[in-house]
């Protein structure tokens, strides 16, 4: 009889991790939580200064060094190496390296757990979801990316500002390849479920203002203090919490998207076994466009890439 | 120079108002709180019933006795007085009882902490609020019902259940006067803020149905248990904790409409000093039409207790 | 592969077992809660107000009814039935309904799953816990009584306020046969674990007074409004928090002691396994002897019953 | 009438004060967190990490940034500028420019509010406490600085991992001046308020090398990933959480001692007003002359420091 623990992995001891790591432990998320890294010196001075955290609060989470091998066996692998330039732009030298690295990654893991759910936090997001969920044979719905979540809470973040309401109260997507082409459903937006224009008039909006500082928060992050950290790592939580409860939150998440051959986000059900279910979304003709060039536009790029791994 | 000591009062101890205490105490929602009752015995005791549960808690809330006088101090006043058979239907004589309670325990707390918020509980909601209002002679913002809330977090529920998604993340507001004339606003129905019929086939939402569902579901349960407890305690724990943490999240909520001249349940933002704002929400002809109508009743029904007042 | 569910049953839907229910959803402790209850109606009504809690809250945790039979597939099995007159004096009448009915509600339920725990909050406690284990057959580690636990937190919350620190500071152990012959280990009282007199004059403690006002608490609460709910509810939220999430916190719990040949409270670890080990003390010999005596008149009441069962 | 926000203020934006901000944004303890640093870059990129941080988690609390002048008028006021090095070897070089730092940082938040609590985490610990006592000429009890408080934690879960219990049940205390010269309170260690030795066969504790990995992991986390965030920030959100909640925890902490002349940790009560009472302690002799010989050598360190800054 299987003992009711909760195993969550974070493989990447970095900053990035190290936070996420730490939001688990202060929310409780996991049973135990494993840190993966192959600097190992980092990784055991972050499981000591996390445990010294364990001991004072009252967390039910246990953190411990571990293998590739062992968080391939945990219920959700987080994979956050590579996560510190997190939405950064990156060149083409970068993409290379970070492919080739969530693909020894992700070998070094397998076999999977037939029920494990595969999180990518690394970037760049879409690609690199697409390349972990070849690599490790997982079904489509066990492998996601934090996709355009962080962009589509900032926004939110903006617009209760303007509001005066919670960010909670907001409901507004970023969808489509994360970076810069992705795409704000403005037609869909609603304050407390009723559309925004009955809570904040349209001509207060700049839609391409806002638009910029959701996709340049990052960069001016990074620039400062060289990673986005608390963003991420809570987005990260959020996550792993509706799994870890089965809670059903509806959630822009990237994943394979069988009708464009690529990953992406858009708007999906997430639950214990990862997806369970897509949300259908009509949009102005003109958002719908501008999601399928960002989907063209990441599927030619994710064709290259398979012709120079193909061998 | 003040202390930033935030107490709440809880006028009547009885079923709703112990419950509602406890799951304060849970949630460290106050730094002080304080129980009302004429019936000493019971309030001492559950004084001493919830004293215990702060010992084992960790919580950061303290639990004391207190007087009518003192309660018109703290920072949100919750009258549960009467609460007990809360949306059960009731005679005309259970109604000028209770109004009678609460001119009677407004009176016994006046005049109140300048910024005070009034929370009311009793039943009927809306009527109650509108006395609760006159006679507190406080800001119409800073005197409140839970009016529908509970019934939209039900009817989400129930849609929660056919969309496999979390209650969380739908929108949909009970609207009105609380009881027989409240509105859904079916129209601004959304699950994570696309409209609901892209989750669910309309074909299989019975919108009747769920409109009696949510309204006898208190009436089953006073049957069997005599109160309801847990469901409204938490709504009122959420109306506090906006409050409390000026969080600005949008409710349905009763308050004083005055192109109505009555108290009747639209959505709000939730603040410091109550209500922040109003949503403007527009809505088909129909439901427009039933929520006119259900003002209506409501502003006769106090017209005819004010004739019965004055003097 | 199991699902790491985790799932609590009560079997009891009355005031206890509600607001016991009711602490967990606001703790998010169990992913599934089942209420067992031969009221159903009850049962059903407890279902529905505990389930409008979790819609508003943001927890965890579904709440569902159940069978007995169910209940016994549980990662913990809470008996609350009977629990409402907790600690109350009883009569030999009541003694022999109670080990009646937990009889029959331990039978129903068998066979367990085998690394179910069971916890016993019915009155008496330790003469019920006896008997759960004998007809549950689970190992003696599994089978637990809230024992003197509430009776421990009580007097410390006592002691907190005169000390003027918090109750969590201060450690000491109401221990022996839960009720009029339970024994406080003032030999072992500490406050931040340097010795009790160091902190409290000891000419400001009288013992025999807080021993009384300890024992009485629950008398007079039962007196005012019926029932104890919200401290006892709140120890047995924290005993399955630490089974639940193995924190090994020590505790005054009731569990079989071989030497004595009966239950009653001594200190121990609470982990997954249900006991994992035992605190060894070394009192007075005034305390160790109030102990003896205690555990005695328990072994001599449990001999009677045996004989009244045997057949 | 005073609004009951309570404000945090953390001054230095770097990773431990972004960290500090993170456990208090995820634990609400503050309404408002202000964060200040001369570097505006940083602090501004942390607030806007942090402020992602908020919009997704349910989070009562606001981060914004701020001068020193409005730092000086929150309730609690922490200072973690130069405490990434914490707890690490530090040079006579270092000390100087920590203690100008810590001058010039005080001086430009005075006058303070009068009930403001100031808490010192840079380094070192004991002689930054009594600077800032001294320059901002805050009553004593306001004053006071993280001290042993990390070292006592780590002890106790290395203990806890030996005896198999909850670090929360063991009470073991780490004294006198934070460093090399620091005292383990060996002889009044207690597992659930029992001595120690009942718990874990003293042969198998080798108490010199227990101290030395309780002094050493700071420098070890320092050496693999620059600095100690995790432990230390639980650390002070656990004393912020204290005094917000007045909720009087003991524990030892780095305060003015008179009948020394200056700052060490000993056990206090924690509270609203910061300390509100001394624990006594009655130690073997050994361990009182090793307190004795601790705060002697802080104090001959001290008198140098006056020296040099008289004039």
């Amino acid at each position: 009889m299987a003992s009711p623990n909760f195993r969550i992995a974070i493989v990447g001891a970095g900053q990035v991790g190290g936070a996420t790591a730490y939001a688990m432990i202060l929310r409780s998320i996991a049973t135990e939580l494993l840190l993966v890294d192959i600097d190992s010196a980092k990784r055991d001075a972050q499981v000591s200064d996390l445990s010294d955290a364990t001991y004072i609060s009252n967390s039910g989470t246990r953190v411990r060094a571990a293998t590739h091998h062992e968080a391939g066996q945990c219920d959700i692998i987080i994979i956050t190496a590579g996560a510190k330039n997190f939405l950064a732009e990156i060149s083409i030298l970068h993409m290379y390296r970070h492919i080739g690295m969530i693909r020894n990654v992700v070998q070094a893991m397998s076999p999977f757990k037939s029920d494990s759910i595969l999180l990518i936090v690394a970037n760049p997001v879409d690609l690199l979801t697409q390349i972990a969920q070849e690599v490790s044979r997982l079904p489509t719905a066990q492998v996601i990316g934090s996709g355009t979540f962080l962009d589509s809470v900032r926004l939110r973040g903006l617009l209760a500002d303007k509001a005066g309401v919670a960010a909670k109260s907001i409901d507004i997507h970023v969808l489509g390849a994360q970076g810069d082409s992705q795409v704000v459903a403005w037609s869909t937006a609603t304050v407390g479920g009723i559309p925004i224009a009955q809570s904040i008039p349209p001509s207060t909006i700049d839609q391409k203002e806002l638009e910029r500082q959701t996709k340049d928060r990052t960069k001016d992050i990074v620039r400062a203090k060289q990673a986005t950290t608390f963003g991420i790592s809570s987005i990260v939580t959020s996550i792993c919490s509706s799994i870890r409860h089965d809670t059903r939150n509806v959630r822009p998440i990237s994943h394979f998207q069988p009708e464009f051959g690529c990953c992406f986000s858009s708007l999906v059900v997430l639950g214990r076994k990862g997806i369970t279910r897509e949300i259908n979304m009509s949009f102005e003709s003109e958002e719908q466009a501008a999601i399928l060039r960002s989907a063209n536009e990441l599927k030619e790029t994710m064709d290259r890439v398979h012709e120079n791994y193909q061998d």
